[in-house]
């Protein structure tokens, strides 16, 4: 879509010029992906401020995707060097600018040191997040391919248990192995992260890498999974039970699922992120759980299975329109077992939206 | 292995020592792997230089990891933060530290910023890449993790070849994903990076992702693939032909085996990493293929998929005694197809040590 990405470049260039910048060299891969469709491992962005010509730019790779630039980027004069960014650089100096922002949230210190050295008589100086602040709204186009990488998650979820994938005797391991295959199988081009599978007491570890223990009745069990369809990650946690649920499994599943929904209800346009955050913790700490939800209730998710904005006591801002966060809390038992539940939602004017479907009720196997 | 973690972080102290330093933030993650241990996805390290005790350091993580930090970590003091580095740093100025190094190729402008913010009465200063300089020569433990990795890739080819998975009929993909597995069923981790299967005019392209394109009877197949075990990565290409190879494959292929034997053979301790890419370079060259030969020859390998040293044109430096490179010449002809064969190798001062040890005769399928 290169008519997308020319807007999505002017509105930088906007900002680049009310900040009094030249030219902005962008240098995140992932920035550089949003404002021109490449997907290569080396890549970098040099847009001037000028209005000489509609859209001003420069794209920088180096010879191993010539090609691949040729097609995805046919609109932007090209560089080709290794060191990209540091001939983007060059050339922004030998073409007159004076000063020149960078991500400097991105850019090492020895990084910056490089452009310095190649920029001659240029002046650098931080140009922000501003291509991370635009990515934040998503656009329809960009919604359809979130739902796309949602569905094949929804739905390898979905096949793994009702054709009894997940179930005592198998070992955590085989079990993610078997859901990251499906999710390749629908369609998905990546998983967006090791997928977790944490059975029994390990469900009560956060982030927990699958290992070869056997699941076994009595277990609770955690699923955080996501497929990355079209450089869009998906992200969703549900927690299944084998057997009958203890006493206290059943009560902490039915706090967690409370907390989850009280989360997803205070999604709102202008919503500052703490009380979004605050709304789901203050059930779990209200049950007497709030050390043991010991993270952020969710993130923004998109290009980058982390992005802006943070829902946590620790985030600051609110939420626009057209954003996707994820709304996950959760209580982990230290020894004995936790729940999580997690949804990918778009916060709209008219409600949350949810993009993962899978059922909340407590799924007994 | 705690007692050579200490030792590494032993050899490190020596060297900030000698550079004057009070301490060094060590914040790459997978330096902060090799010198502690520790396999969690957010970790640093303060390393002190005084003598005070006989191995003072601090190591940084947060609440998420501290199960995973006593285990793998038992032996240094924890601070937990979710912005580790920031409080090691402000820990460093604490403790009295004046002149503290830090790694100016990871540590980003902003987040030297964070530091400099944190630490009252510091100086930063870069410390450089002492610890990559260290991970260059593999202890004959590291050695054992790598030559897993290696078989474990050998094998999984081996059997996708003997079991008929590449065949005319199949997808880049699907031989790609049953690759994969093979590998994880094997025991790997991870696999190193994403698998590049490349059949037909797409072989011709250095870095490809496997596509739905269905392999035909002709196809030249280049497979560029390998296995993480334990943190370590193994990383090989073969390329097969479907049916009786043409003329020019078979001329291609042959040229491509004589570069990397004589590539190969060049490996030594105190060898220029120069003249061991022209060693492999003169060949293709000689053939008047020079142009085709779009990249460098090759790469080390260990904790990281590329790391120091670089064998190419622009690389610089001499190899060290037990340091593992992978030797990958390739000749890539536009539209119709290419060729490369990569091991994973040991420079010993008795000659190479072939780690990746799948035939490079002409797989014919």
């Amino acid at each position: 879509m290169p008519a997308s990405h020319a807007v999505r470049r002017d509105l930088v260039r906007k900002q680049l010029r009310a900040a009094g910048l030249d030219a902005g060299l962008i240098t995140s891969l992932v920035n550089v992906r949003y404002l021109t469709g490449f997907t290569g491992s080396n890549g970098a962005l040099l847009i001037w401020t000028d209005g000489s010509t509609a859209d001003r730019a420069v794209f920088g790779t180096d010879g191993r995707y010539d090609t691949q630039r040729a097609s995805e980027v046919p609109e932007l004069e090209p560089v080709l060097a290794r060191e990209c960014a540091v001939a983007l650089a060059a050339r922004a100096g030998r073409d007159g600018a004076r000063l020149v922002g960078f991500e400097a949230h991105q850019v090492t210190v020895d990084g910056l040191a490089a452009l310095v050295a190649a920029a001659e008589g240029v002046e650098l100086r931080s140009l922000g997040r501003v291509v991370e602040g635009l990515r934040v709204r998503k656009s329809e186009q960009e919604l359809l391919l979130l739902q796309r990488a949602c569905d094949i998650a929804d739905v390898a979820l979905a096949d793994l248990l009702l054709t009894g994938g997940l179930r005592p005797g198998r070992t955590e391991r085989e079990v993610g192995r078997e859901l990251d295959g499906r999710m390749l199988d629908l369609g998905a081009h990546a998983v967006s992260f090791e997928t977790i599978i944490a059975g029994g007491p390990n469900s009560a570890i956060p982030h927990h890498h699958p290992t070869d223990r056997v699941l076994v009745a009595g277990d609770l069990v955690k699923l955080d999974f996501g497929a990355e369809y079209e450089g869009y990650h998906s992200d969703m946690t549900r927690t299944v039970v084998l057997g009958e649920p203890a006493g206290w499994q059943q009560e902490v599943y039915d706090l967690v699922v409370a907390a989850q929904r009280a989360g997803r209800e205070a999604l709102a346009v202008d919503a500052d992120v703490r009380e979004v955050d605050q709304a789901a913790r203050a059930v779990i700490e209200g049950a007497g759980y709030g050390e043991q939800f010991c993270h952020g209730l969710g993130h923004g998710v998109g290009l980058e299975i982390h992005e802006a904005p943070t829902l946590s006591p620790l985030g600051a801002g609110t939420l626009a329109e057209l954003t996707t966060v994820t709304v996950e809390p959760g209580v982990y038992l230290a020894g004995r077992g936790g729940v999580r539940i997690e949804d990918t939602l778009v916060v709209r004017g008219t409600g949350p939206e949810l993009l993962t479907q899978t059922t909340k009720d407590l799924v007994i196997l």
